[in-house]
């Protein structure tokens, strides 16, 4: 495996590797690797030649006072796991050569960033389009994975490909959990046995959502009143936003009529946790 | 010479060019070609292996209530033009495949975009760095020619490429000028002769700006003073700005103690004219 630090480099490898006809595959990660990653990265080993992970914890997406600092961070234990997970190159650029100074050019997707997170921290979607877009110019990957456990990062990135044309394919992997039903996250290391245990809500939220679109409602409100008793009132948890949106362009939906996403936020402590699941509602009968 | 309307097909075409390792150059354009244009174009054909010259009249970089309707159009001329200058690739993408339904992403350059035309015109370059983004990423050029003479456009092209990290050679290219001294612009054609005459005033302006700084001239503002007396009251003539910049990051200059822009833009009658010429004073007198 290649370990890879200059822009330049990286860019020379991509360039010699689509001149010999390879297909070239990014993983863009921000390090602290758990399965979740591992999950994306045997997807990419199957959808391509040669295989790029990029670890790069990226200022432009954590807002003042949010945890870039803080971010776990253990390079060496990543680059151990993408060279098992049987990764070609492994990428790190540095902050200096990401954003030198003087730098001043963002990419913004104006209108599927703006609700839930987008909401919530109003720099990171804008963040994450424009790392994604750099990383791009730098990888020139024939496809890209992206988790659905980050769904409206998903959503964002796939517009913003299709918008500006990007002939890059945006790969979806779906979103990997804990045993114990908990959204695999490198935030998770955070929590103390005690919020951990309050963070499953999150996820029992998302199967009591689940087993009530099942059971045949179709109400957005009855079943927003149902996460809201799971999440329940709690000294340690604020969520941050629970709802139900279109799966496409994030609108709001008062009546499932077909598959919608339930997204969910909120802070365990000051550890922000996210999670969503599209909810399919049974045919009706006839 | 092909002729290419399809996105997809001209990504394709580009691939194919850069398997073979040609080095291909892109020229864009708005269309309605004159010198200006040929002369970039020869310069591309000079500094690769195969030319495009992409022709679209941008709607993301008009205001409502600018000249994007009437904007001057003839891809039957400019088609004929682009052959005989060399080109292998006309590219002329449809408004509709350019900016679909649901199109929202846009590429910001905050800085070097906000002042002179920025200022008059708050979406312009908003417009151009996506539209060239866009373009980049269809064409897929090793580099690309722009005319000096929309010089506040190259530095934010430059700093787009370079923030963005796209692996793009941008090459400038001198203002290229009518015998009269007026600066080559599809616009030219609105002007009666009168008005002509009076757009003239512009180059005047500039000349008499550099034979002042030549004869040791170093405040700004004495500069400006006198490029004011040339360009004069008008009923006709309008100017939207006069200002010495700095020649990389647009910030204002006082004194002059090396090279620096001088940059010009005036409405005769309703069509808005730029102009800029790099006055560099001669070294002071030990």
């Amino acid at each position: 495996m290649r370990v890879i630090q200059a822009i330049a480099e990286m860019q020379r490898q991509s360039d010699e590797w689509r001149r010999r006809g390879l297909r070239v595959v990014l993983v863009p990660t921000m390090g602290y690797l758990h399965e979740g990653h591992l999950s994306l990265m045997r997807l990419g080993r199957r959808a391509g030649d040669r295989l790029v992970a990029s670890i790069f914890v990226n200022p432009a997406q954590f807002a003042p006072g949010e945890d870039y600092e803080k971010y776990p961070r253990d390079p060496e234990r990543d680059l151990r796991l993408c060279e098992e997970t049987g990764v070609d190159a492994a990428f790190l650029p540095s902050a200096e050569e990401m954003y030198p100074p003087g730098y001043q050019t963002y990419v913004d997707v104006s209108e599927v960033s703006r609700p839930l997170c987008g909401a919530s921290r109003p720099v990171f979607f804008r963040g994450v389009a424009t790392v994604v877009c750099k990383l791009f110019h730098m990888v020139k990957p024939h496809a890209a994975v992206f988790g659905e456990k980050d769904y409206q990062q998903l959503l964002t990135v796939r517009r913003m490909v299709r918008d500006l044309d990007m002939d890059v394919e945006v790969l979806g992997h779906p979103l990997v959990r804990e045993e114990d039903g908990l959204a695999m996250s490198s935030r998770n290391v955070y929590l103390s046995a005690e919020r951990r245990a309050k963070a499953l809500r999150l996820s029992q939220a998302l199967d009591r959502a689940e087993a009530l679109v099942k059971g045949g409602e179709r109400g957005a409100g009855a079943v927003l009143e149902e996460v809201a008793r799971v999440l329940g009132p709690d000294d340690e948890m604020r969520v941050d936003y629970a709802e139900i949106r279109d799966t496409e362009n994030l609108e709001t939906v008062h009546r499932l009529e077909g598959p919608v996403l339930l997204a969910l936020a909120a802070f365990v402590g000051d550890v922000r946790l996210i999670d969503n699941r599209v909810l399919t509602p049974s045919p009706s009968p006839a």
